[in-house]
């Protein structure tokens, strides 16, 4: 399949108009071929309009349709076959394995949100029955459907660009929901998204859906972010990112005529908290475990542990240097994007420049373009507490370790700390009482909470919770990862007395679709 | 039981010291006895302070606890007889049997809300099993459970002295949830709350809660409202009252350090669109039946229907003529405060001088204080396209018949409405067709579609939905009435390698609350 540098505008390609762009190899440090049109308001209202129109008509497609429409794009994504994962690799400087990983893990994504438009759950049918001789008045017949918000904005993420990008979790989950979808393309995938989006439009063509259901859209993040999200048409919001922009896209939803939600995954240092017992049986084995966690795809994961904290003391001394000595062993990689490679930079110098922090252990940059070099740091916890701000996240292969004096001192770096995806915690039996003490209070900032075992790696099932607390999301009450993120773009309908004639089949007595119902309180399936 | 004027703070009475504040007895004019103490930011932060200290012990009580609780609330408020009767009655000037009809709704809601924390399907415990053999990677033991959000601010509304107020569906959809409350009174009825903070200041005693679950707040509305919503220990806010008080309470929280969700329930105009044939069999019952519900309560629920559509014809003509001599029948009667009777004058004002719209039946005002007058106006639809405006709620029992020319133009008036609670078709056999192509336009704008009957009358129940697109709500993914209401103060937790010494006994292996659950994407309940 070529790659034309055009938007997909509906069943149209469009090329846009205000100058153009290109994608960049991180690895060679050289611009990629191939100019791609940057598009206008015009082109995202034509997108947006062409959603609402579709509307109505994909969020009442049966589950049947709507499930091979998401296998669909899946085989579509498979078929692309190395054409998609040389192009992924080339725009961002990831292993062809990590990206192929990453495809398996999208089109997983789009069965299992396949197989959840089936279950039917989703629709949280509930049906009260009618008492007309309950005094003093009677009860009508109330029966609840949820169905989908509206056309859904997706801004892809420059980090995952096939799992978090155009198809990506939260394509999968709002198209499940009945949600039509308009994306803006990463600009540093530019080429992968198109191919992406081609296998989605495809996809929209064999299933007779409204070509509306998907728009992919080329354009300047923050003129076009903003045009797209103050779009009447458009009811939510799903974005993967800096927090800079997430709180960017969050004030300008909210100050719509109609404020709509945003569901932004920003950022999150995921603490590792090192408990006593477990570092005197295994400081080592941690240390390594640890440093794999903080490099592993260039630190560039949500879930990237930023800070870990032990209580002063050998096990956390022997630790700390295994750590240094293990970082030193790592080599410096390519990083996503020029800007992610210089954010990163600063990162590290504002934490080399920070007062009370010091440099455990930092890698030669070496030759080459883009490279991010692994570091480790270190601060006291008093000087944390002092300073919350050296826990705020540097995005790459960077952690920063805080000695803490003792449980309390933890405790109260745990509770200053803002809301995280994850914290982890090592414990040996000998430790959980004191793991227990802290839980309440990791319940309160985090989404997920992990025992023995690093942060990085998000399972999509029905269990995970990629979310938490502002600001590692905008929206504590949802994850973006998992089974759960279809539930960020439904709403209830409750229908009175409705007439059979009308009533949807999630809700006919009969229940044709055979999914799971509320029945005057209680859970029934037929 | 005693009015002493003063605040609620965690287990102490607390007199406030910026001034006073006294209540009002609309039927008569004049202010009632005994002054209540306004508060200042101080106990602001107090009773935040101690809702955040509840909040770890109080979110983890177990379901028996939880939902005895609840239980001694509804006992404690039914225990309070006539004296609440009589005050509530005072303060509003709403009759003692509508005041009694209220409690009884409180104290079921109560009850409600203790059999769904009994039930645990709000925990949404959901386990994926380790799979310690897969390839690539094993994937781990995972856990989820919904937790409590955190304390929640109530704003009590004026129109539901007991079932939206200090005991009022927030508050026991809130408690439920596990969240502490802390409530400010609506200053329109400062002795019933007081009354019935009372009874939870009681049950939270008897059951030996910590004191912090429940404080209940005096102060001047704006001034108080920014504080409480602002404080950093408030996760959530519950509001029933107008656009402009839910909208500035929305922006406060929008713009905090830590922006919160916001349940603003606020205006809604609740079209009821009557169709040929039913106008055609019964124009003169469904007047009569229209008029009951456009003035009960003297116009002052959140589900009055502001405005009613038909098609041009003789009967849409018939109903009309019929509508306005039922009114003419009717009352004037007294509204709820002075601040409420004047915000309807004025918009009975702006209806009499708009153009194009004729006065087809007003009551006379006759003697008294704060007398709500029925009043019923009429517009064409094509005016109606012209000027939105003038479909904006009138609180009050006054309603706008809008005669549309055909069924695309009454569509179109559907299309261009802005969010509304509910919508209402009365349709006969022959209706069905035209009705189905109104409905997903309906489903779109309102939380609750209603057939053959008036939209005033909500009941407590499973499917009820009591919520709906912006601006009727903040939030249409919610409601704030029925079983649903608990969803709004959630958030989803996951636990990966737990070690069963620390799991919480929802997802426990062997099910100890024998709630449900989602073992491996199958609900089961062992």
């Amino acid at each position: 399949m070529k790659i034309n540098g055009t938007m997909l505008i509906g069943k149209e390609e469009v090329r846009g108009t205000e100058g153009t762009m290109r994608a960049f190899n991180p690895a060679i440090g050289a611009v990629l071929e191939g100019d791609f049109g940057v598009g206008t308001d015009a082109e995202v209202n034509r997108a947006c309009l062409l959603a609402q129109q579709a509307f109505d008509s994909y969020r009442e497609t049966d589950a049947a349709t709507r499930a091979r429409f998401l296998r669909s794009i899946a085989r579509g994504i498979s078929d692309l076959g190395d054409t998609l994962i040389v192009r992924a690799s080339e725009e961002t400087g990831l292993p062809k394995g990590r990206i192929e990983g990453e495809r398996g893990r999208t089109v997983a994504q789009l069965e299992l949100f396949a197989s959840i438009v089936s279950d039917g759950r989703w629709i949280g049918a509930t049906l009260d029955s009618a008492l007309p001789d309950r005094k003093p008045q009677p009860r009508p017949d109330l029966r609840l459907r949820r169905i989908a918000l509206g056309p859904v904005a997706v801004f892809a993420a420059s980090n995952f660009p096939l799992a978090f990008s155009v198809a990506g979790g939260d394509t999968a989950s709002a198209l499940a929901a009945g949600c039509p979808v308009v994306v803006k393309a990463h600009s540093s995938h530019l080429g992968t998204s198109e191919l992406v989006g081609r296998a989605i439009q495809k996809a929209i063509a064999e299933c007779g859906l409204p070509e509306g259901v998907f728009s992919l859209l080329i354009g300047h993040g923050n003129t076009m972010g903003q045009a797209l999200v103050s779009h009447p048409a458009i009811k939510a919001v799903g974005f993967t990112g800096s927090r800079r922009g997430g709180l960017s896209l969050m004030r300008t939803a909210a100050n719509r005529p109609e404020p709509i939600p945003v569901y932004a995954e920003m950022s999150s240092v995921n603490p590792v908290f090192f408990f006593p017992s477990a570092l005197d049986k295994k400081a080592e084995a941690l240390a390594k475990g640890f440093i794999d966690s903080v490099t592993l795809g260039v630190g560039q994961f949500c879930t990237n542990p930023g800070i870990a904290l032990g209580i002063e003391g050998d096990g956390f001394q022997q630790f700390s240097r295994f750590a240094a000595e293990e970082l030193s062993t790592r080599s410096a990689a390519t990083m996503l994007s020029p800007g992610i490679h210089s954010a990163y930079r600063s990162g590290l110098e504002r934490l080399r420049q920070a007062k009370g922090v010091s440099n455990l252990a930092e890698v030669e940059p070496g030759q080459g373009s883009c490279l991010g070099t692994p570091a480790l740091f270190a601060v006291t916890g008093k000087q944390l507490l002092a300073e919350p701000e050296l826990a705020e996240e540097v995005f790459g292969p960077a952690s920063v370790l805080i000695s803490c004096e003792n449980l309390e001192e933890m405790h109260a770096i745990a509770e200053q700390l803002s809301g995280q995806l994850t914290a982890s915690l090592f414990i040996e039996e000998q430790d959980i009482e004191a793991a227990r003490t802290l839980v309440p209070t990791l319940e309160r900032k985090v989404g997920r909470i992990i025992f023995n075992q690093y942060p990085t790696g998000v399972e999509v099932s029905y269990a995970m919770v990629h979310g938490g607390p502002f600001p590692a999301t905008s929206d504590s009450r949802t994850t973006s990862v998992g089974a759960g993120a279809i539930e960020r773009f439904l709403r209830p309908v409750a229908y009175q007395n409705m007439p059979s004639a009308l009533m949807p089949a999630a809700l006919q007595d009969a229940n044709p679709m055979k999914i799971w119902r509320l029945q005057d309180g209680q859970l029934e399936r037929q």
